[in-house]
């Protein structure tokens, strides 16, 4: 275990105030506690929720000033005395749950994203955007050594969303899952989650472009939105027995997807809500809901052992994170970028420039 | 096995167009077909269904003319020729679910009542408000010889469907479940079953006369939703921890108290629907539902299992069932009386007047 | 829907008495009562199970004289007459659960394998041994137009065996599984079905052609327990965190193997019993099943909605099925291969030859 | 919070040699590290387990010089720098899991009694016996206030470990459980936590004592294996249908009521295994496993969340602990009366004398 030498500035991204910008500047590296460690963080992922941290139009305040960035890999340079499976080398991956209590009855019950404690990379605390960053050494993502952590950055949060949201809806090897978004960088990364566990997946999405996307990743039907005369009998058709879909993920969720969705899921299937528009309602008719047994489920990020299975699927080479690579410096840009709603895969930003 | 001497013809009220009235008038006793048993009905439970199924006001249609009633209890008196495991004499129960195909997708995996096929006692067959019914031999309810049949009437669609409510919850022993509408007739079944589950109650209804009943029936705690002032804090103060029950039951979902529940029940919990309001939605916030991962589950009636295990609870004296019975003779005062909101517990009808 | 010219006799494989042999000779053809089928039989697999049934040494009696097979592909020629989702024409499959009283304990909840009435084709009932054989409408396996009937025979048994063995196993998409005789018939289609549930396949049998089949079919690892020094280490290290598999699946169970099964296991993993071998016995240390928390399950033939997904797996191109005809006629020489061991895939008779 | 004075000298008994004997003298007390805390331990359960460990007959190491106990109740006196959730004055249980890594991944998915770098109290890790113990803060047993920390100390192990085993073993309210060993102080537990989870109970236990004991908890039936002529067909004629229990707790496996239990276990039904007899196995006939698809499963001591549910139970008072107290300094003739297998319920000790 080599010793690593650390410096006393780095270069970040810091909000400021709330309504941004993110400013690039140099701030001092902070200092790992007893039980966490310290990342030299080489590439972070940009999410859409860095914008929303950024801007706080969500109903959860953020900690002020603010660094950014929830999907950071790295290696380790620094740990405190408490930390013993983690070695200083290794590779480790920085995620939206940056720590929680672990004592809670979420923590005891393995649900930590529900952690009353929870720290939130990013949110409550300094996230990603930097070049060193802390973490609670047990929230930590295990990434191998032969990982490549520019590419697996956003699967720290997408490809662990996207997996646990997968796992949620209860859909088995065989069946049939709908994902509405399919073609944009979340629903790209969702149909492979889906593929390698068996699944036959139903996307949705609006335009020739998406349909080929989702063709092309091996989606066994494509109904889209645009063209579509009526889409929930689309839906149902794209299943062998007309049913419809045994689970619909729901990466876009506005009233009315979401309305759709209970209408053309299969009788005893599942809904999952992952996206998080501001302000948005479910709603859906109590009568069909109730004789047809549909179920309605929110669907937060996995915890650590959905991490760990998310990235398994990953390394395995069963899902390819479509990608592209800008300096930290540009951060600004892609936020520019992700309003005009110009961004179809992932932006990576690289620390070192 | 003894012969029963069945007449040609038998008092029924019957419903001769949607909306009403129904009439209390001889009609011709059926033949069962070769799966199907025919039952001489002492006792039938009236629900609200009836009169929904009278007034045709429900987004599904109804066999007309009609003969109403779905919780009858009584002997089978005639079987069909491959009618092996029920005897001539023994007592039965007919319940909501008349039959159903036994072989499609939902039949395969126990869930009849999602049958595409499934016929519905008073409702596309003609149903327990008659005093010789037909049912398909593979769906009436085994009764026990020892079972009173004006009490157990009830608890073939009210008990099973609070019952399969519960079950379908979740909730595990030890945990806490809050009931919406526990002072009412299908509540106080709620309460009772709940409890032989082993789960904690918090009741959830309005005024003082509710709240007795329903600390009778061993709530752990009562909610008055008509003097409280914070209804969905009062709810999570009312669980130890207060974070909330684990599970909610809402007996009647209007779209505010279906809000709420989203709002009290405890992150990861269940929100359970079970009543019909005609026309009513579902409404919740997005955001609030997915970080809490919240799941909302729409349960009809059981199935055959729920239902033998609905009745045994019954038959074990965990389940008192408040009924008030008249003469079948009377049924349209019952209906009377339905409309106008006064009933609480839950009306038979003896079909020998 | 078009009327088949059904003959009156037909050629069959009759065993007269226990201990065999089976005779190939002319018998009537039945006709199927109110809720049965008559199958046109075209082919048939031939399963172990059918020379232990000829040979009489399963603690369970056998019908005698007794047409046996259980893994029978043909088209509907005739229906009772209650008979209503299944058309003349419809092509259908024969299984071990010849029918099931739909109404027990056991049918009520999806385990008609369990059923105390159960029909066992080629046991208690006549099976597919024959060119025209009768079963129960409700449990006959539904095989779309388009599927080839020989090599669908042996889903019917084998493929649907195996399937359930990994679900029961309760491994998820992206966890491991042994599978103990993985080279053999049932093994290659286990390995098969595993792939594509999205499990990694560690494979457990002897010699290099064994390990040549299962890495041809995908296996991720093979174990040769001829070979190896130490089976269960090596079993251990063939998963990446040297843990174990989740899941063991055993197809060829003797005392050795199954021990071996709850040592390599991984903690509060499953080892699935399949193999029938006569007058075996599971033996487990108390100790270590206890502190591991592991858990050994029997698991039968599959429901019938186990063998409509096991078939869905098959008609998607996921599994191959490694099988060999020969005529009806040659029956008793398949016998003999196999009580000499002989058999590497699935043997299959043509019935009209 | 206050402040608590803390002796540098206590009290303790201390196993100096495998073997034994425990010797009562004084020893110097502990400080705790920055994510542990010291409890001021009041009383302590003694476990069949101790003796075990004094004994050192089981395949797994102890700590030497060991001070046994792992059934401590008593008062937080002081804590490390990184516990936030537990005050000074809390009242604490030491439970057989001291601690655990929180990072692995059997801790991750809230299986900490599988962890590898468990600390186990009284095994690996100086435990109860002493009047102020160290603990893992995350691991420690939260009590309430209002908690009798005399009666309290068995649950913190017999409890738990009974509660889990139910658990476990999947079975659902109104259903039935068979208490193998339902006489002795583990079975009396269980007895009353099956009751409290809405199970009905056959007791299994040897004379009449144990049988009124059992009446007296409110099993359902008792069946005594001392007087019995067909333990199996008496076991399954105490379930109304005849099929027998759909789950039994082993509290006492040795290889014939382990044997018998799968004989009279339901269909489908499971086996769960907790006692620990040194060099034991289970046996059980592959045929009739595989074709009644039985489950038999280890079950250990619980996780933190079992922890706290067991002790929710009781502190609601659905479970009373038969128990007798002692001095700290008459452990060792505890140990004698366990050798000689005359203790019914539960011995405590004082650590105050
Ligand atoms: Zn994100
Ligand atoms: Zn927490
Ligand atoms: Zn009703
Ligand atoms: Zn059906
Ligand atoms: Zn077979
Ligand atoms: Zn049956
Ligand atoms: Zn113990
Ligand atoms: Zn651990």
């Amino acid at each position: 275990m080599a010793a690593f030498e650390i410096p006393e500035e780095q270069w970040a991204q810091v909000v400021e105030k709330s309504g941004g910008p993110a400013v690039y500047k140099k701030i001092p590296v902070q200092k790992p506690g007893p039980d966490e460690v310290l990342i030299n963080v080489k590439y972070s992922g940009v999410c859409h929720t860095d914008l929303h941290a950024m801007m706080g139009d969500w109903p959860l305040d953020t900690k002020m000033p603010l660094v950014g960035g929830h999907e950071g890999a790295g290696v380790v340079v620094a740990r405190g005395s408490l930390v013993q499976d983690i070695e200083l080398g290794d590779h480790a991956g920085i995620k939206w749950l940056n720590g929680s209590c672990l004592a809670c009855c979420f923590c005891m019950q393995a649900d930590e994203p529900l952690c009353p404690h929870a720290l939130l990379s990013g949110y409550t605390v300094d996230g990603s955007f930097q070049q060193y960053a802390i973490a609670k050494a047990a929230h930590v993502a295990r990434l191998p050594k032969d990982c490549d952590l520019e590419e697996v950055a956003p699967v720290l949060c997408a490809g662990i969303t996207v997996y646990k949201g997968l796992k949620e809806s209860g859909a088995r090897p065989g069946q049939y899952v709908a994902i509405v978004g399919a073609g944009g960088g979340l629903g790209s990364m969702a149909i492979q989650y889906a593929k390698a566990m068996g699944l036959h997946v139903i996307g949705i999405d609006g335009g020739d472009e998406k349909r080929e996307s989702c063709q092309k990743l091996g989606a066994a039907a494509f109904v889209d939105f645009m063209s579509s005369k009526d889409l929930v009998q689309d839906v149902k058709d794209a299943t062998p027995d007309g049913l419809g879909p045994h689970a619909v993920i729901l990466l876009a969720v506005s009233e009315k997807p979401f309305q759709q969705a209970t209408e053309y899921v299969r009788s005893r299937g599942t809904v999952i809500c992952i996206g998080l528009p501001a302000h948005a309602f479910l709603k859906a008719p109590v009568f069909d809901t109730v004789i047809r047994m549909i179920t309605i489920k929110g669907s937060y990020v996995g915890n650590r052992q959905d991490t760990q299975e998310a990235l398994d699927f990953y390394q395995r080479g069963l899902v390819k994170v479509p990608f592209k690579t800008v300096g930290l410096s540009e951060l600004q840009d892609v936020y520019s970028l992700m309003r005009e709603g110009k961004i179809v895969g992932r932006y990576v930003v690289d620390t070192s420039r």
